[in-house]
């Protein structure tokens, strides 16, 4: 197949588009089920339409997803820049063939957190989107079916209901968040309902796992290495697991000035020697990070020796052998600086969350097909959480990041990529279907 | 003289009607020109009277003011059980000569922090009462005239006016802090002629400061170390100067889960950083003490690595020089930690106070007095501030600290004193004095 060279725009046009559905005039906000998020889910239904998909449908919690068909032959059904030889079907062949073809699944999600930014899971559904008006264009099919998938809901805004579209998705819905409520008191259960959807259905609507070979998302890289390092693309090793705690030290106020330095059980300094033996811990191994971002004296004053700390824990690796050493020896260090200031800490579990790894055979293709274009092949971890971790659950998943502007920052207005990042991301991607086509 | 055996039991049972006065039933809290306040102030009237003060005056700003005349010899007016020889004039006798004698000086607060302690204060006040009851009852006097002087003022509770009793009695008084309003609006100045005072003479009500010779303080310690180091008395060897700032630190708030260690720029660090070193620095001189009392990233939410982080610094040593010395360390090591980290640190002093050194010479008295009752000579600077501090600024002053139980805990309902340390400081004081009579 040959690429559009105007892929690129097409995706920043269209994002562009989707930001003006908003909850909050001034910022770009699309909380679940809102007006503005039924708007969105429309208007990528008419796209889609516009593209060439054989089918959209909207499914019990209001994933969009858009179904282009295989090609009715086995063979592969794409022509290739780089693998040349094989003959393009068309589309007025798209009737499937008895034996059911396999699934590609792709996509991200189009609610966004308060404030956020245009590109934060839209790029996911926007950029396969265009490469299917591409291909529909030149009349090309593919040797697998290929779902875009819209989700509904990733970043629990509204409901505190994280991951919610792609569990739908995959048939691991959890129908007691149906009546979780808003800061409004509806429940999602009726706000599913006003969108003129049927909740009774979203632990039914999976898509077809048994025909599903592989998952993959493209997604901004909300991080600052690609930026750092000057590369437009990177490719997702895994997805990090995580472990949350709140610790609570309690040593004894006492009086600033009358207590001698030998004399204190300071619990501000314990939690000093703990954030700075995270930090340690963390820097000593690449992938791992470790992050106290909520720290204060309980009840602080400035003539005062503080009686007690409170502070959060946040540790996340690629595998997660290796956020359990680093919290083990954590633990340990904890436990030494409290033993020799003679301070208490109580230690509260809040989340743990298990590391994805991304498929290898899928992690080469990427490779090959970011070498394809020409671009430096570039390996990270996924500090966040995304829908491929649970699209992984059922299947075998992998991720193209794409590079972001402005420090690296995402969740906020600055957000940002280039033109030419999308056309290359989109490029590549085209590259990695045709190289999975090769595996169908 | 002869010390009653008892003077320890009268100091405690005073110290417990006195905390009958309270504005808050149910805890310990005596606020300035309260009506708790002024009854405080009627029953130290009352008492001084019965312990033989030859006048009671009440100043402008409600210190209460016992004068026990000195004997009109020149010679020293004490028995001493120590020092012998010299005869005792009586009570009778006590018409003071043509040309003034020497003027001594001692007492502390009775107002109290919210919720506070018995002894803090009062104890200054109560237990050379009880020695001048002691003196009287055996019809003697000393070569100086004694003035005890319960200051009205010294915790700031109701106008956030520190010290304002020993400033009116040292002629230091600050006029603005009449229009002072507390929390419910009332001015300082309105709260003072409530109680039948004239507030236009608080800049005119000091003690004749031309003959004071000398002002001394016994209070209880406030902290643990007397305590610590089974010991009942401590020596003054100066109140400690101190300096107070509030530190800002801005890095650079990133996703905690995106944002590799060695990207980050984390306030939080920093401020971990900071703290330590404090800690370090000032254990390294006897006497310094540093204290972090506040601590919170601002905004800091779990997953985010902290942007911001607010800290205070409080340093106080016995002597300015020693102070400035470990800020002026602390200081360079908070540039290295910022640049190295690429924070930036806004600094704000809120306060800064110079370091009062007791009188060499008295301080000697006080060790010969402590010696002459078989107890150990033990010196320490105090930490917390006192009325000491202003009077210093006028005559030679020293302290006297007695230990106190649960730890050293002050402003807390748990602050206590034995009955035993309170008579052997009553004793020390009483020998104290007959020390500085040989001087006169």
């Amino acid at each position: 197949m040959k690429t559009s060279p105007t892929l690129g725009n097409r995706i920043m046009a269209w994002s562009a588009d989707l930001a003006t559905h908003t909850d909050h005039p001034g910022m770009l906000t699309c909380a679940y089920m809102t007006p503005a998020h039924r708007a969105v889910a429309a208007q990528l239904d008419t796209w889609m339409h516009d593209c060439g998909f054989d089918e959209v449908r909207h499914d019990a919690v209001g994933n969009v997803i858009g179904l282009y068909r295989a090609a009715p032959s086995a063979g592969v059904g794409v022509d290739s820049e780089t693998n040349s030889g094989t003959t393009p079907s068309t589309a007025q062949n798209a009737t499937p063939a008895t034996s059911k073809p396999r699934l590609v699944s792709t996509g991200s999600h189009y609610d966004t957190v308060r404030d956020g930014g245009k590109y934060d899971g839209r790029l996911g559904i926007l950029l396969p989107m265009a490469i299917v008006a591409d291909l529909h264009a030149q009349g090309l099919r593919l040797p697998y079916d290929l779902e875009v998938v819209a989700f509904a809901e990733e970043e629990g805004l509204r409901f505190g209901s994280t991951f919610l579209g792609s569990s739908a998705y995959v048939g691991r819905f959890d129908s007691t968040v149906l009546e979780k409520t808003d800061a409004e008191g509806i429940t999602m259960r009726a706000a599913i309902e006003e969108a003129g959807l049927d909740p009774a259905q979203s632990a039914h609507c999976a898509t077809d796992i048994s025909r599903l070979k592989h998952y993959f998302e493209v997604h901004i890289e909300q991080g600052p290495v690609l930026l750092d390092r000057n590369l437009p693309l990177g490719i997702v090793t895994a997805i990090n697991g995580g472990v949350r705690r709140i610790l609570t030290l309690t040593g004894l106020a006492s009086h600033a000035g009358t207590t001698p330095m030998d004399m204190r059980h300071d619990a501000a300094c314990a939690a000093a020697e703990i954030i700075l033996y995270v930090e340690q811990r963390c820097a000593s191994v690449p992938g791992l990070v470790g992050t106290v971002g909520t720290l204060q004296v309980v009840n602080g004053s400035v003539n005062v020796v503080p009686g007690a700390c409170r502070l959060s824990l946040d540790l996340r690796a690629p595998q997660d052998s290796m956020r359990d050493a680093a919290l083990a020896d954590i633990e340990a260090r904890i436990e030494e600086i409290c033993q020799r200031r003679g301070v208490r800490c109580h230690t509260e579990e809040v989340m743990r969350k298990t590391a994805s790894a991304c498929a290898p055979a899928e992690q080469a293709l990427w490779a090959k097909a970011v070498a394809a274009h020409e671009a430096e092949v570039y390996e990270l971890p996924s500090g966040a959480g995304h829908d491929a971790m649970m699209v992984g659950q059922v299947a075998s998943m992998s991720m193209l990041f794409v590079r972001c502007g402005n420090g690296g920052i995402s969740h906020n207005p600055l957000e940002t990529i280039t033109v030419e990042d999308a056309q290359l991301a989109a490029q590549v991607t085209a590259s990695f279907l045709q190289e999975l086509a090769a595996t169908c």
